[in-house]
């Protein structure tokens, strides 16, 4: 993409009310841009990395055999009657009243509208177990929206819902999701621990939130530091096996990790002092077994291989997608900007020509924009007109992995310089190099 | 994707409040299901289809230089205020308060908001032309939904955003999403026809309906059969080119075409009779000019090269997305069921094993489909232990564009049968010829 023809609004100053650095950054870096309290607009370079943490989420949802589907964002609140949430609900489920005065709501969870739609289309046993999930806008009319997309109103959301004959096979989707959660974060360049949890209004008796480490995180975690040795995507794992699962489960589980609700200082205190860890941290994901919570409010029942009536047991699983855009600045940027791990770069290249009124330099840069593209390099072009100490500090705020940066002087001995956003190593080296380099 | 692990209920008949065939063919086929008036979930194979409408959407526009970005769903009903329009939109906007008593609503389109995004970043004419667009879900509160997607009340649609320095540039931008427009419609195996419109609640006074024929559209439609001689992805078409752009358009506009609201009968007696073609049509796109009705009244201006203020010209440009998949079923299905254009298709290809108790047939099939996954060819594979002609029916009911039948029969022969459910044509080949044809 040149930069002469896209829409990337960048800021010298954040906005005072602006208050952690994601925030700050995400303003600055034309990333998104705040349209009612607690409600964003993804702007062009902002809504690439969005795209990129949805497809990660996706793809491990699919590797782990959960099925998508999308359900809307408006529903109607006599089916949120059928689970007794309706009135149980709290202030942050925003509700509207359509044109004939039907009562509706701006979803903020699907657990309701899953079970319906799986109650009325499935009949039997060999239909379960199954998982579906949906990637879709929330809306929680939070008090105080806050943080930016952080703490927002608007949010994107991966939900994922698990439908089985019994609580065995029930706690196997459970363990399921749990890893591929491990497997998507490691993907997503983000450390966010398992943590025992309480259930909350979601209910049940199994949960575990996905915390990352931040200074502005709602709640005091505590984890051993052995988690952070494991590597959750070279672990051997084939989903289908039982005894992969338990066994891996199992060594998580193993490991203390808990928020101060479900801290227990006894156990903490068996940790080994050089191996604590302990901090604020941000809700991430938060998984949920549930039993027949809703299945059996809501009147699901399937036939059973004996042709009796088998209510399903069920758990539901959720990750912040756009929270975790704030939650990967929060762990990766410096005094100059945003440094993007680059599974969710918004572009892996950063191209500057230095001297866009220079016919060489243009030439020069021209082409090695073309070749980048014919390469499949995603590359954001700086063809604008302007001075160079601007350009850098842009590609600076904006953390794209690599720049290379074409001047006069270097085109007269034949090189450009590459520079490596997350070290800020800088080596010279011909057109060709620098191709070879970044299209491996 | 083996259907043994898949959500795809299917149903013999449809609902009595289905009133057309895409609706009935929708419901039947499990790509959608209502969760409430006017409102849909997309079931996995419905969401595919949907993805890749929206897909051949998006790379037409950012091939047309658009830029895309994400508006919320929710908007600030000071917003619209500004433009005049919250008390003028009648009661299809719907309406909400916050918990705090704010007034907000759900977008039913974005002029607003991207001319309140683009005052607030944009300073220089440098920084102009520019179209932005956004594909996501809006709200419109029909008072009496009905034809499913095509009339629903939650939609999906793509709208663009053009902003110019004069009205000179504004056509400019007009003709290239016209002609944008005629390449989407036409990779996705629609005829839609351009016709001068009424430009209705937004203002302007150049604007065009894109208009499918279907016996179930809103309006009476005129137009000269030469338009369907035209091949717009083959067309020469430099969206840089002005000359390109205006010969193009000139070529559209010199062909009779006008809904009632627009028709000018003594044009139309013009037309040679045999290339008349009159019917009812559905709306799928719709495209304004209407200068700076929003930019002035919203108080956006940038400064032009003579220092001067600039309010730009702007234009708006809509394509019901989640729409058109009603309008491709209606144009292409027969008594059986759908038939996917392969452009959209949610699967290429339907594996059928006639016999899943049959080892060597199991394993055939399965040898089958991990061959053709490897090759990247969409497969959706019915593993299931079902009675051979509820495949079949299950198979054309959804239309994939081929089937691939394997039996105990054929497989003693070496041989596979390949269907071609537009066609309707079957032949017998060996695996590895079947291979081969459908990796091509």
């Amino acid at each position: 993409m040149r930069l002469s023809r896209y829409f990337l609004p960048v800021a010298k100053e954040s906005p005072a009310d602006a208050q952690i650095v994601s925030h700050k950054l995400m303003l600055r870096a034309g990333l998104i841009r705040q349209t009612a309290a607690g409600i964003y607009a993804w702007l062009p370079l902002g809504l690439r990395v969005l795209r990129k943490i949805e497809q990660i989420v996706r793809e491990e949802q699919d590797r782990a055999g959960a099925v998508e589907l999308l359900m809307p964002t408006l529903q109607s609140a006599d089916l949120w009657r059928e689970s007794g949430r309706y009135d149980a609900y709290g202030p942050e489920m925003l509700r509207i009243r359509d044109r004939h005065e039907r009562e509706m709501l701006y979803g903020p969870t699907n657990e309701e509208m899953i079970t319906a739609i799986f109650r009325d289309s499935v009949r039997s046993y060999r239909d379960l177990p199954r998982t579906l999930y949906h990637i879709q806008w929330k809306f929680r009319d939070e008090v105080r929206p806050r943080f930016g997309v952080m703490r927002g109103r608007e949010f994107l959301m991966k939900d994922a819902y698990s439908f089985d004959l019994d609580e065995a096979g029930a706690r196997l989707s459970y363990y399921t999701q749990l890893l591929a959660y491990l497997r998507t974060f490691q993907r997503l360049g983000v450390k966010a621990v398992p943590m025992k949890a309480a259930s909350g209004p979601i209910g049940g008796d199994l949960s575990h939130e996905f915390i990352v480490l931040a200074p502005t995180g709602e709640s005091e975690v505590f984890y051993d530091s052995d988690f952070d040795q494991f590597d959750w995507q070279q672990s051997e794992l084939d989903y289908g096996n039982e005894a992969d699962l338990k066994r891996l489960f199992d060594q998580v589980s193993g490991m203390y990790a808990a928020t101060d609700e479900t801290h227990e200082p006894a156990r903490w205190d068996a940790v080994p002092e050089m191996r604590r860890r302990q901090g604020r941290g941000i809700e991430v994901g938060h998984i949920f077994f549930f039993g027949t919570k809703y299945s059996a409010a809501m009147g699901m029942s399937v036939q059973g291989p004996d042709g009796q009536p088998v209510v399903p047991q069920m758990g539901s699983y959720g990750i912040g997608v756009s929270r975790l855009m704030g939650a990967i600045i929060e762990a990766s940027h410096d005094a100059n900007g945003i440094i993007w791990p680059e599974a969710v770069a918004p572009y892996k290249v950063g191209l500057i020509n230095m001297r866009a009124d220079d016919a060489k330099c243009a030439a020069a840069a021209d082409d090695l924009y073309a070749k980048l593209n014919a390469a499949g390099v995603e590359t954001l072009y700086d063809d604008r007109d302007e001075r160079g100490g601007a350009k850098f500090a842009t590609m600076d705020l904006i953390g794209l992995p690599w720049q290379i940066v074409i001047g006069p002087k270097g085109l007269e001995r034949g090189v450009v310089e590459l520079k490596n956003r997350a070290s800020g190593e800088k080596v010279e080296l011909s057109i060709d190099d620098a191709l070879a380099r970044l299209a491996g």
